[in-house]
């Protein structure tokens, strides 16, 4: 075990504080302007752009990486909202098919323009060019590292 | 409202995916390495770190960014674990006191070379030194704007 240089801790407290202060914002902002808490926002622009926007739960929890269980509890809420439906597929042991309705639809085209703004304002166009480039680079690489250990047996 | 280019959208796109991932990994692992939750590590270290080992309750809230209720029910649960200890100052209106324990003192300690073990497998070694930099700049640059607006009336 090697402990971090002081170089690498500024990095990783950086990355802590960022990570906390930056949801909060994006979360509470997210909230006040479209009624939309992050998990609502994530099942919504899933299945936008999903073909027949439309997910089976399972492939989208997965995606998500939350239990089915703990999605499927989060989508009743939703669809008592009439932000999604919600079919049944009996024959077929991969489970329900989640689908968007019209109010789902213009929900999610409303809440993109104020959201995408306060990504901007808050993170984004915080950055320099490089970067930026540096964030898709090493974002990237830890995601594939981390989905490779989980595909591993 | 301008949308976010390709190369914004890379940056956001994985920054948010790495977020998800890699906090639930090390989540996970500092759960099985030491039956230590995230927020017992944040407490346990910041209470490791403060002067005479201890600090206000209401001072680790704000600084958490955690209600004052939420943290006082989760350190109920850790002084049930012998972790932390409360003293309540009945003629100071800025409440409770919370000191480390020799056990929670002690886990922080057994706990610390695992954690960062897995934070430099998962995330640190993985970046050049470039990056390094990098993250380490526009994540207290972020960190500072925020924080400059919250202070703000």
């Amino acid at each position: 075990m090697k402990w971090l240089t002081d170089k690498e801790m500024r990095a990783w407290t950086g990355y802590r504080r960022m990570r906390l202060l930056l949801d909060l914002r994006l979360q509470r902002e997210l909230m006040s302007q479209s009624g939309l808490s992050e998990p609502d926002y994530d099942v919504l622009s899933n299945l936008s752009e999903a073909e027949d926007h439309s997910m089976r739960l399972s492939e989208l929890a997965r995606h998500m990486r939350w239990s089915k269980s703990r999605l499927s509890h989060h989508v009743s809420r939703m669809q008592q909202r009439d932000l999604v439906e919600r079919h049944e597929c009996a024959d077929d042991a991969r489970g329900s098919m989640l689908v968007l309705t019209e109010r789902g639809r213009q929900s999610i085209v409303d809440a993109a323009p104020g959201h995408v703004t306060s990504v901007r304002k808050h993170m984004i166009d915080l950055l320099t060019d490089d970067e930026l480039d540096a964030l898709a680079a090493f974002s990237h690489r830890i995601v594939e590292r981390l989905s490779a250990d989980d595909a591993a047996p």
